[in-house]
């Protein structure tokens, strides 16, 4: 239960705010995050982990010299924008480029890679590390497509440390790579956390069970076990562990007992004892074995054991000093800093519009109006689609929409009031929705919004409709990647735009939608979830789709 | 709620077993808690904090440099016995005496205090801090007969500083009680605790409410208030804590927003923003605050404000660095050990018996019986005895008595074999009740029943239960120093001493203690609770003399 918060829906900033106010000697808030306070004496990669808030001290708590330079935080469990990435980058960078790192989430990889893209256009070398150290998350096979939980921060640290020997960006890179190549996780959940304002949890686990294989984001454990002593929890996580050591690895492991928000240091240390003897009864020595919250589920209960496995280089970027606000260890040579980070980030300049038609000033008005409509559909269905999407994910979804569209509304209102036609007003939302609402629909909606606005110009007073959704959908299929049965937002989107490309009416195209987003329910995900909740999402529509049919059906009223 | 445990009754000390194999390079356990690991390069005062466990980082996770010397940790929110307190305060002392330094409860003063006068008998220089820190639990006239709570944290932290600056004890004790007396804590709970093996909370609060003025041994808040928002309820603790400013004080301050265990970093950050603004425009500066997880109550959620108005020399030890497994400030110049700590404690030698009778050895065999068949009442009544116990306190009786008879039959039988007439098998009995089970019960019974066994002694084979009474019942109320009336076990066992006195059989004198013990239900507790809590206990029989009139009812069947 969360019972400290004044606006739910700021929840996430306010603690940055607090944060930030906390360690002002430490770390500055910028747009998007918060950077180090000063700037390294001589350029050095910055090092840049990010992704949802709720993870407390990931990732903001570890800002400082040896490990972050910055962090990039997002909404609660929502991917950061790309935005965000870029801001935060441009505020860390000293001259050796950045590197972001972040658990394999599908919004995170979306917006950090379209973030280093960005970047590396502006100048800035850009790279990233994915974190893929989840083991229940899928098998051996295809480690590749694992989440990321508490492994995240011993590849962080790791990476930090590199970077502050002053190695360069693909140096640090290659650190980080290993580290997490050398990293497995096993966690279990014994209750689910609740969002600010709501009274009840994301998920809840039988009494006398656990949910082995946990998630951070409020997803479920993968499948209910009876709940065990200590001593048999350690020999079940242990023994997981082990079968999974990597080929050539020696005996030496970094260690994180991780406790996910409400299982306490006690119980943790208690657990300890029994993993340690396990551990070194396997002939493992563990090394500066962190016990602790270290990546966090807001006040979920659960635990996690991260082993990783380490080479003379590995040993070293894990025992070397760091200083941050919520993690020290041993006394950091911090060189005092050449100059103060500049304390005003350039805004981006102020957008200029094309001249706009009157005819497009008028539709301009259309296109609000529809927002204004969507905007009240989305808050209503909040809830709901919040449900759906906690059945096997971290129920973000009706968050992250009403976050969009609060934010594309007011963005195209703006443009509006500054003169935009119709074209820039909708592509002002589609930036907006984007760096607002993060996560992997936020991305997607803003870039198609943007598309579809550019399709429709500053000229023209009446639009093709299949024009400008072709110019929506082909944005969204190419940034998403996903094809038609992969269970997302295109599985009610391509028969949608089927419907008018053969000349359906809006309405009609709208109800096709409508159904394909229930027909989706048959369906299992491709990718961006762990395997396990994959299957148990059979039966459950997909949340992207059931908000495009939802947002097409909210226009058709508009749109005849 | 407690997931991770194996033996619940074993729980604190295997927590304790796996703190110190985590930092075995910095503490070092011994009988009753943990030391640091290195001796201080010269005699220095020994700052040894204290307590109950189940509130960590309190006690044991702030030890190291510029903190606490060693830690004294009884069971989950139970006193440490006096043995504990020995023991720690021996190990750590290194020629300059010790500080004992503990939050106000009637256990933790009985057991440190005798310690203390163990010590100084030794030679050893002894002293103690109280806090009494928690405004919620008596009005500003009765300030001494405050809980410490919070504020402890604040108080240590200025121990450490002030006995590493190498002050001598007089004055290291002055700044601890100079901090405690500018040091105002006020806190709200939002939920209870449970202790490992239990499925219910010592407390729950109602849905939207919140119980203000929180003890942090699973006692509830003192009233119920509704749930406020942080902005709100930010003004509500500051408005309370600024109104009992001390006189005189300046306005800089050293702050502590603590959470008690499952209201997470987020949520304090929030609140931090709100009072950290509150504060400021009261004209007060706050000087490194801390905000986290300080001093908590396992997994219970609550929050609460502490704030220490600081003058140049308390500034001085507030920011003074220091170097612990939990808490770090500055970089510490610690000078390397002279020598390291001896591994091995002296073991007290092996007791010896007064050479017994065969009749005092037959007599033997009856203690015996009696301890075994207290034992087994006991065991039975362990919910009972904690539900009384949990209305208006911690909820450990029960389980505080449990520890204590197991300790004392296992002492008793161990005497038996070593040849121990009956005197010396139930003194034996007394010592180790008080030394395993800690409280203020333990070190009652402990006493008395060593006070019975010297009336017993060891030559003959009959006893004048009257006179083994009176030695027991003497020793108690003096120890203790209760008086009838003030609803504790004295309640029952002066009726009970009387009605032998004047020749009832034992077990209509034990019907008079069961009597009396129901009738302290009338009774308001005078000491040693929380005014409100005092208060709520009208209704609710003593627990003290609930167990006492069990016991003397189970011993019936064999006294005649």
């Amino acid at each position: 239960m969360t019972y400290l918060y004044d606006d739910p829906a700021a929840f996430a900033e306010d603690a940055l705010a607090g944060f930030c106010d906390l360690h002002a000697g430490a770390v500055r808030r910028v747009p998007g995050g918060a950077v180090r306070a000063d700037r390294p004496a001589r350029p050095k990669v910055a090092v840049l982990p990010g992704g949802g808030s709720g993870h407390y001290p990931a990732f903001y708590g570890v800002i400082g010299p040896g490990f972050a330079d910055g962090a990039v935080s997002g909404n609660l469990f929502t991917s950061p924008s790309t935005q965000d990435a870029c801001s935060v980058a441009a505020a860390a960078d000293s001259g050796a480029g950045v590197v972001f790192s972040y658990g394999n989430y599908a919004g995170d990889v979306l917006n950090f890679g379209l973030a280093a893209e960005t970047l590396r256009a502006r100048g800035i070398r850009a790279e990233h590390v994915v974190v893929t150290d989840d083991i229940a998350s899928a098998p051996p096979q295809q480690a590749e497509q694992r989440r990321g939980i508490a492994g995240d921060f011993v590849v962080f640290k790791i990476l930090g440390a590199a970077a502050e020997e002053g190695l360069d960006l693909d140096e640090v890179v290659r650190a980080g790579r290993k580290a997490n190549a050398a990293t497995r996780t096993i966690g279990t959940a014994f209750s689910g956390c609740t969002f600010p304002g709501s009274d009840t949890p994301l998920f809840t686990v039988p009494d006398g069970q656990m949910g082995l294989g946990l998630g951070i984001h409020g997803e479920p454990g993968l499948r209910d076990l009876p709940l065990p002593s200590a001593a048999v929890l350690a020999e079940d996580f242990v023994g997981r562990i082990l079968a999974e050591k990597p080929g050539g690895a020696g005996d030496r492991v970094a260690v994180v007992l991780n406790g996910l928000g409400s299982v306490k240091h006690e119980e943790l240390f208690v657990l300890w004892t029994r993993i340690a003897a396990l551990l070194r009864e396997s002939g493992h020595t563990p090394v500066l074995p962190e016990v602790g919250e270290l990546v966090t589920s807001l006040d979920m209960a659960g635990v996690s054991l991260t082993v990783t496995w380490l080479d003379e280089e590995l040993e070293r970027w894990w025992r070397a000093p760091a200083a941050t606000p919520a993690f020290r260890r041993g006394e950091t040579r911090h060189e005092p800093a050449a100059a103060p980070v500049a304390e005003v980030v350039a805004e981006p300049a102020a957008p200029r519009y094309a001249a706009a038609s009157p005819e497009s000033r008028k539709l301009a008005e259309a296109v609000l109006d529809g927002l204004r409509a969507v905007r009240k559909a989305l808050h209503g269905a909040e809830t709901e689609l919040g449900a759906i999407d906690a059945v096997a994910g971290d129920g973000d979804h009706g968050r992250g929409m009403v976050r969009g569209i609060d934010a594309a509304l007011a963005g195209a209102e703006s443009a509006w009031h500054d003169g935009a036609g119709a074209g820039d007003c909708l592509a002002a939302a589609g930036d907006e929705w984007a760096a607002r609402a993060g996560g992997t629909s936020g991305v997607l909606w803003g870039a198609g919004l943007r598309a579809a606005g550019e399709a429709i110009g500053a000229e023209s007073g009446v639009v093709d409709v299949r024009v400008v959704v072709d110019a929506f959908a082909d944005r969204v299929v190419r940034l998403g990647g996903a094809e038609p049965g992969d269970k997302t937002m295109v599985d009610a989107l391509e028969p949608f735009r089927t419907a008018l490309v053969v000349g359906k009416p809006w309405a009609e195209a709208a109800a096709v939608a409508e159904a394909a987003a229930r027909d989706t329910a048959a369906l299992t995900p491709k990718k961006g979830r762990a395997r396990p909740l994959a299957e148990r999402s059979v039966g459950t529509p997909d949340a992207g789709a059931v908000s495009l049919a939802l947002i097409v059906r909210t226009l058709a009223e508009g749109i005849r």
